[in-house]
């Protein structure tokens, strides 16, 4: 499964990331892909010194490098020729990598200096290089968002197997999820919403009523003991039985059968 | 005053832009700017339909059309010679506005499609826009940028007389401040930091503890009943004495003695 978590900033994309990439680690090998420039991913799985991950923009230099192309003659995507290797995760370079037990966390890259520009290029660079990386059946990848839209006019999530869009109780949350929603359909991604931080009955009444029945894969409660983790814990280090470990389960289950579904049709159909 | 305001998604810069705005509206007039690609200040400001407001990005086609540029010839920022006009707040045309009593609120511009691209177009426009507006004394700028750190990468914010960070007692949010911090010293912009959220002494220790005593310009209480707001209600429409607006005039008022004694220094120095 190629999964990306999109949504409004704030609403617990890195937190539900992590989350599924903990449960998905115990039986798999999980790419993580943190693909926000303000990257907090490490933060969550408990990887020290996130901000020091060489960012993997950096492999498209190396690349260049040896195929003798300068990058300001030849700017933009890596060329064609690079995508004949299908390269596979084991493929990258350990220096763009932080590993801890079965995941491999790699980093976009981000904003150097102030006034040095966008993170086109590595948007760029992470696309194309997701669109051309083969997994095998026993690897999975998710990737981490930045907040907002942005993204998606990029099209860095263009070839995951379903944008999962995070939503909390409130107004802007949610039609932020719808902009996703209408973008990802231009792409012909597959999206799903997962309600987050959810307190009462009234608040899953009111993502239902606004996002429509049926459309949502699961919710997940919101945990007071989360504060934890938001003053510098991580997830991963959560014992096997947290409250949210077993919600983010019971989705990754919804979702596993879905796409399996999904590719029996593909099959069949 | 020309303010900013930046920080993590979801540790409520829009609704303290939104608290600021109506605040300097009750004695001045406002232009409120929405950065933020996925807009929400409409929201807060309780301006209706703020999603069909057409993009200030718009005015450099009608730029372009009057002085018979092509943009696919000429892209990029406007030419020199239209800033020669100093524009004034009045002088942005009535269809790229939407007001409400004493706030003009202008819009930079979205992703209107999923693959159709980032918005540096939009982003360069407007902070070329921003730095040529000529503003009377009775007038100020509050712009609400999009959340994380790439707007900094493009100085978006750069003429803007202050940058405030938003946080809240979370890591993430506290990191993402620092890292906000840094990129705007590169553009030598004046940064302030205001903490959100707090519920606790704890939570207040704990982003003063990070952000080291004296960098913060104070603080606002996370308010249970912003739910309202929250699920679709307005911060123009609170009352008077609502306590939020209580919090935020008062930091207002630090921030306003701060400009002003900065003025004087630039002044006698």
């Amino acid at each position: 499964m190629k999964i990306a978590f999109a949504g409004k900033g704030g609403t617990g994309k890195t937190t539900l990331a992590g989350a599924m990439i903990t449960l998905l680690a115990r039986h798999r090998k999980v790419l993580a892909v943190d693909a926000d420039p303000n990257s907090n991913l490490a933060n969550v799985l408990g990887i020290p010194n996130g901000s020091a991950i060489k960012p993997i923009v950096e492999m498209r230099d190396l690349i260049y490098d040896r195929m003798e192309i300068k990058p300001d003659i030849t700017p933009g995507p890596v060329p064609g020729s690079f995508y004949k290797l299908n390269p596979r995760i084991d493929d990258i370079p350990e220096k763009f990598m932080r590993k801890r037990n079965n995941v491999n966390l790699i980093v976009m890259g981000t904003v150097d200096a102030g006034g040095s520009g966008c993170v086109c290029p590595e948007s760029t660079f992470l696309r194309e290089l997701l669109k051309h990386l083969v997994l095998n059946e026993k690897e999975d990848i998710v990737m981490d968002m930045e907040a907002g839209i942005e993204h998606l006019g990029r099209s860095t999530a263009g070839s995951m197997d379903c944008l999962v869009i995070v939503v909390e109780p409130t107004l802007t949350s949610i039609e932020t999820a719808g902009r996703i929603k209408r973008l990802a359909q231009d792409l012909k991604m597959n999206t799903r919403f997962i309600g987050n931080k959810i307190k009462t009955k009234q608040d899953e009444d009111f993502i239902i009523k606004k996002l429509g029945e049926g459309t949502i894969l699961g919710t997940v409660s919101f945990y007071q003991d989360m504060n934890r983790i938001d003053k510098g814990g991580s997830i991963m280090d959560l014992p096997h039985d947290a409250g949210i470990l077993l919600e983010v389960d019971k989705i990754l289950k919804s979702l596993t059968k879905m796409e399996s579904s999904d590719e029996q049709k593909k099959v069949t159909g």
